[in-house]
C-alpha cells in the first residue's frame, strides 16, 4: 500500500513539474531531464510512469480538467440564480488561472501548434459556458432577444482573452477586471429586475 | 536595381515562409531549411537577410504590425461615428486573421512562450483599440457611466478570444461571431440614438 501511494505522489509531482515547464518554456521546449530533476525524481520513475511527453501533457490536460470541472461545478440550490453561478465560474477560472500552474498548462496547452490536444481546455470551458447558459435561460434570466448562443460567444471569447493575455500580464486576471467585464455585459443579458440582484464582482468573496 | 528589387521580394517570400512555417508548427518548430525551401531560395540566401530564426520572427512581426496599422487606420471623416470605426475595425482584423498568414502568426508570435516578442501583436491592437476608444468618449459617443478602460479591457479581451479559438476553429472569426458580439455589447457602450445608428455587422461590405 505504501509503496502505491508513493507511486501516485510521484505522479502527481509529475504532472506539477511537467506543468510548471510547459507553462515556462512551451510544450516544445520543455525537457523531460528537467522535468524529472523539478519533480526530484530519476529519469527512469519518469519514463516508469510516462512514455513520452506527450503523454504527460496528456496526463497534464486531464488534471486540469477535474480542476475545470471543480470550479464551475453547479449545485444548483433552488432559487439561487444561474446567472449568477456564471459570474462565480468566470471569478474562479480566473483566480485559479492566476494561481494554479496545472490549470494555466493545461488552457496553454490548448493553444500549442506543435501539438493537437486529447483534451481541450478552451473547448471544455465552452462546453461548461453553454451548459451554463442554458440554465440561465431555462430559469428565465435572460433577455427574450438574447440567444444562449450570443451569450456563450460572448463570454468564451472574453474569457479566453483573458486567460491568453493574463499569461504575460497578470492584470487580466484581477478580479477588478472580471468584475468590470460583466458590469459592461450584464445589462444587456438580463432584466433590470434580474441584474439588480447579480453581483458582477461575484459572491465568493469581497473581490472587486 | 533591379538586383535590389530581388533582394526586396526574396527578403518578402522569406518573411511569408516563416509566417506559414510559424502557423502551422509554431516559432520552436519551425525549421530554417524548410523555410528556405518554402520560399524557393539557399539557405545561403535566407541566411544574407535574417541572421537567425529570432530575427525572421521580429521582421514577421513588423511586418504584421504595417498590416494592422493599415486595418485600423482612421481616416476620420468629420461627422462620422467612431464606434462604427472601432465595430469596423474588429471587423477588419478578423478578416485579415482569417485570410493574411503574416498578421495570423504575428499574433500567435505573441502568445509563444519560449521567447518574448519584439513587436508584440497583442499590446499593439490593445493601444490602437484605447485610442480609439478614446476618440468615442471625446466624440460623445459613450454613455456617461461607460469608462474608456471598461471598453478597452472588454473589446481587446474578446478580440483575442476569438483570435486564438479561431486558430483550431475559423468559424470563431467569422463575421457573423463579431456582429454577434457587437450586438451584445452596444446597447450597454453607448446611448439608445447613438446604437441606432451603428452597424454592429460592420459598414466594409453586406457581412452579416
Amino acid at each position: 500500500m505504501i509503496k502505491q501511494e508513493r507511486a501516485v505522489r510521484t505522479r502527481e509531482a509529475l504532472i506539477r513539474a511537467a506543468a510548471e515547464s510547459f507553462d515556462q518554456d512551451g510544450f516544445t521546449v520543455a525537457s523531460l531531464t528537467r522535468i524529472s530533476s523539478r519533480a526530484g525524481v530519476s529519469s527512469g520513475a519518469l519514463h516508469f510512469h510516462f512514455a513520452s511527453k506527450a503523454a504527460l501533457a496528456d496526463a497534464v490536460e486531464e488534471a486540469a480538467v477535474v480542476v475545470l470541472r471543480a470550479l464551475t461545478h453547479d449545485a444548483g440550490r433552488p432559487g439561487s440564480s444561474r446567472l449568477q453561478h456564471l459570474v462565480d465560474a468566470t471569478h474562479r477560472l480566473a483566480e485559479a488561472l492566476r494561481d494554479d500552474v496545472v490549470l494555466r498548462a493545461g488552457f496553454e496547452l490548448s493553444g500549442e501548434a506543435a501539438r493537437v490536444p486529447r483534451t481541450d481546455l478552451r473547448v471544455s470551458w465552452r462546453d461548461r459556458v453553454e451548459r451554463q447558459a442554458r440554465r440561465c435561460e431555462e430559469n428565465g434570466e435572460l433577455r427574450e432577444d438574447v440567444t444562449v448562443g450570443r451569450v456563450v460567444s460572448a463570454v468564451v471569447a472574453a474569457t479566453v482573452g483573458f486567460e491568453v493575455l493574463g499569461v504575460r500580464n497578470r492584470a487580466w486576471l484581477a478580479p477588478g477586471t472580471i468584475a468590470e467585464f460583466w458590469r459592461l455585459l450584464l445589462p444587456t443579458l438580463a432584466s433590470d429586475a434580474v441584474v439588480a440582484r447579480i453581483r458582477p464582482e461575484g459572491t465568493l468573496r469581497s473581490a472587486g
